[in-house]
């Protein structure tokens, strides 16, 4: 039986919580402030983005239980910039205050492995994985024909870091030490022709409100543009709509999410055993690939997920421009 | 001739001075932030609007000439959200910082009897108006037949405050004790059917980007609506739109400006020596008949001013809904 959802809907005035200091956190507090909300943001940095435009901001670890409890007792909601938040500083905040997204979109997020496993019992269909512990799992992984493929460490990867790619001619002694002798995943190629992110705002009431689909170029594993619309077709975006919407349902989600998905060529036909859409990753909160929300939409990403967080009524994602957000290069 | 442009550009992460600690300050310095530029946050108040997102602030008066210096050597150029600022203030800050707007629009816009004239001169159509220094002053204006009208002062008004309405049964000792015995103006009353306003945006190089004209609605004498597109015929919209641009060139002006306007039926016609657009006053900064400009345009009013201060190119004030801003009523 589904949760029946309980809203907290914050009043205006009310004080945001953010953990990170960096530039999501920063367009985070932006939204903020045009809602009327405070904002005061929690880091070990000194002078970061993110304080230039918050109400109030704490300096200290993330594993500091005192300066946490203070922090969660001194906001009315707490949130975060990235999701690598350890899950016990989460646990901490939550004994004090409520805490989205909810620590299980952290858990499974973290690690790579769990993701994958979540992802595939949902029906969305990911990569060909194999969980790799050592340099002899690798091995026989090699062996077993999974190569080529890519060995990714299962925590704390991101933008490309923590990843190496594996052929039938690797060395896996040296491919396991490459990623630091980290508990890891071997994910097999997959034939894509388009990259494409689905980003989705679910409310405390369970309301669920998507962005329309966006298409990425990365360029040394960063993302360079998206493009919205992507060029696929509707039923596909559709679909992959709906696959965001069954893994936020299914994490009882509140806030921003990001899924990233591979789209590949060739499936019908000959080749109808092949899914369209691949999962690769979810980040549970704003993402890189929506920032085009801020000029393309009636409500951007930051806004959503301000409003998700606060309990208040969702805004109209409609986008009322097409749009190209292109990284800068500074050269 | 016209004065040839000189631009300075301000750099990423350069810091913008805001007189006026308010939700016009707050807006501004969230416009600010989005572009990547610090802001600091100059006034009296302790605690205010704009202090919640800014990254520094100086709790100062306005005369105070040491704390004036130190503003404004520590910020790359200086800007208002209001449009009374002492013009004594205005000349410090200009010895150590580029002040934008320039404070020929500052002396214009605070006394009403000076920017009548301005406008006039400008060709640009005003209510009849005669200066008002004392209750004899009104006691022969009210005589030459030249009320109904509203006593306003000179300096100093908003909202409706510093004005009284004038009959021919007003008693002019008492009206002119009204008003605080200050030098004001009578203004007789114009028969409008509608009240536009233009905002408008003018870069250092002189670009001049206009937003669409909005119909406006007063409840006692604060804005209570403002409607886009406003309902007058695209010629009209055209002359209101050239008004502001003519406006704006005088003053060589830099930021965003509103210029309010009675809309007159029955004019052409019988009437054809009576102005459609009569100019009631313009405000030497952002709006509160712009602020549709955040949900409805591709840069808001904002952005615009915190790029023309910065000598960055306009944006694209191109509007991409229909859209009404309403008051709050809070009750």
């Amino acid at each position: 039986m589904a949760q029946e959802p309980h809203v907290t809907a914050l009043a205006p005035g009310a004080t945001i919580g953010i953990l990170g200091t960096g530039q999501l956190g920063r367009m985070l507090a932006l939204a903020a402030a045009r809602l009327g909300l405070k904002v005061h943001i929690y880091g070990p940095e000194s002078a970061a983005p993110a304080h230039q435009v918050a109400d109030a901001f704490t300096m200290a670890a993330y594993d500091d239980a005192a300066a946490l409890e203070r922090f969660a007792r001194s906001v009315d909601v707490v949130s975060y910039e990235f999701e690598n938040v350890p899950e016990e500083t989460a646990q901490r905040l939550a004994q004090s205050a409520q805490v989205f997204p909810p620590s299980a979109a952290l858990r499974v997020a973290q690690d790579r492995l769990v993701e994958k496993r979540h992802l595939e019992a949902l029906g969305i269909p990911v990569a060909p994985f194999q969980a790799i512990d050592s340099a002899a799992d690798l091995e026989s992984a090699i062996k077993a024909g999974l190569a080529p493929g890519i060995l990714k460490t299962r925590r704390f990867g991101y933008d490309g870091k923590g990843q190496t790619r594996i052929t039938s001619d690797t060395a896996p002694t040296e491919a396991f030490a490459e990623i630091g002798h980290q508990p890891a995943i071997l994910e097999g190629f997959v034939e894509f022709d388009r990259e494409i992110s689905v980003i989705a705002a679910r409310g405390q009431d369970g309301t669920f409100v998507p962005f329309d689909v966006a298409e990425n170029v990365h360029k040394d594993g960063i993302l360079h543009t998206s493009t919205v619309p992507a060029k696929i077709d509707p039923a596909t975006a559709k679909k992959a709509i709906a696959m965001a919407h069954r893994l936020m349902d299914n994490l009882n989600y509140v806030g921003v999410l990001g899924l990233e998905l591979f789209h590949c060529p060739g499936s019908g036909g000959a080749r109808q055993d092949r899914p369209t859409l691949i999962a690769n990753e979810f980040a549970p909160r704003v993402h890189n690939s929506g920032h085009w929300s801020m000029d393309a939409c009636l409500t951007c990403q930051f806004e959503q997920h301000v409003r998700a967080i606060a309990g208040w009524p969702l805004g109209d994602g409609g986008r009322h421009s097409d749009v190209v957000t292109s990284a800068l290069t500074m050269t």
